[in-house]
């Protein structure tokens, strides 16, 4: 007989419709899982590309409508963006930590440090032929937890909800998916107290366990082409306690890297 | 009719043997997938936790053996950290980023900046009543490389390998699983040059990826316990020719962060 082995399963509906202004992110995936003959259950987690969570929420602004101001007119040419773009980096932004030929490095007014304040011109639609960028959405946890109690109207089923995008990292190559919200798991996993085989302190103590969950959703999202923009995660043992995505910006005080 | 979705699994074989100095990784992961049932494919990548590769690798280190010099001996009261086991860090280190109470990130010789060189001495068999210390493999894509082509050997399939740690982030809450070491798969995905649904540029264009297969496996190893130390990740569409997880590592200079 077969020893027993864990697992985890992803999975993304194909064909997940073009996300527009408005629309209700709960009803199309569960009509998506539907579609696809997958049963929403206890203990899924769903993960969502920010850029569908930005777009239902319409968080697209027209670049024709913005005015840039004197920093942004001063920046744009140092790290050579579209003033009107780097206007809105700036008002999405605390400060800017790295400005340089094409990296525009800022502390997000969410707190997160990240390229662009997360903002994106690639794959927005663009309705009247005029240029778009997409914001991150106002408040990412409170739109994960949002989607999760609607998910909950429509499925009798409460998911975790996490709401992903993609982060380069200061002292590594490429981006990796990370959470930037998430309702109903806990964001963070605090293995401190705990003690390995031979009773020592566990090395790793605190895991970034939304980020993980985010980095294995990207896997299968694809990058750029929209096609697979939710990911469901079903299998994961690690439960506990809700804990916004928020738990995972580390202060600039306790910036252990500086 | 259900519409199609894209599937991954991961999936960890349970009751892997405790791994000792010598012992042979690729026929211990034959032998646990078989007990399981679980037959080796084409396309299959199989994911290591270090900690085991360090240990067949006889990187373990008795610290009754080790003489700190004046730079540990100076350091060691900084970090609250044994001296012996800051000779160790200095030792596998290229310079010291940071030293503070409890903190001793460095610029590891394989070029990772982490905390404490990535030496553990958290579920660190302790064959004699001494005090061990776990260094990384002295070459991580070699190992996975020569892991790869043992399971081949073994098996007559070539699946993906990837070496994984849990890595601390500079601006982020905990750790995650990252990609030291890869063979038979891509250790990034350039998607520079491809252009989105409406033609633009992709924002987002080197994906972390090896390290998003990391992060994907660490949700299923767990922490500390050791008792899913090898998962197989099955369904990845993303081929590409190989390239070694030291691909992940950013240059100095080319260090936007700073």
């Amino acid at each position: 007989m077969a020893l027993p082995a864990s697992q985890l399963q992803l999975i993304a509906p194909e064909n997940f419709p073009r996300v527009r202004p408005g629309d209700d992110l709960a009803a199309q995936t569960a009509a998506a899982l539907a579609r696809a003959g997958i049963g929403l259950a206890d203990g899924d987690i769903l993960v969502y590309a920010q850029k569908i969570v930005s777009k239902a929420e319409g968080r697209l602004v027209n670049l024709a409508a913005v005015s840039p101001g004197p920093q942004a007119l001063e920046l744009a040419p140092v790290v050579a963006k579209d003033p009107r773009l780097v206007e809105l980096v700036l008002r999405e932004s605390r400060r800017v930590v790295r400005a340089a030929k094409d990296v525009l490095i800022v502390e997000h007014r969410l707190g997160f440090i990240m390229a662009n304040a997360g903002i994106d011109q690639s794959n927005v639609a663009d309705p009247s032929g005029g240029d778009y960028a997409l914001l991150l959405p106002q408040d990412p946890d409170a739109s994960a937890a949002r989607i999760r109690e609607q998910l909950h109207g429509l499925t009798g089923c409460r998911p975790g909800v996490v709401i992903s995008d993609s982060f380069g990292r200061p002292w590594r190559i490429g981006t990796v998916g990370v959470a930037i919200g998430c309702a109903g798991l806990p964001a963070t996993l605090d293995l401190r107290g705990q003690a390995d085989l031979f009773g020592r302190p566990l090395r790793v103590s605190i895991v970034g366990h939304a980020d993980e969950i985010a980095s294995a959703a990207s896997l299968l999202m694809g990058q750029g082409r929209e096609g697979r923009p939710v990911v469901l995660l079903r299998g994961l043992a690690a439960g506990g306690a809700h804990q916004p995505a928020s738990a995972l910006r580390r202060p600039g005080t306790e910036d252990l890297f500086k």
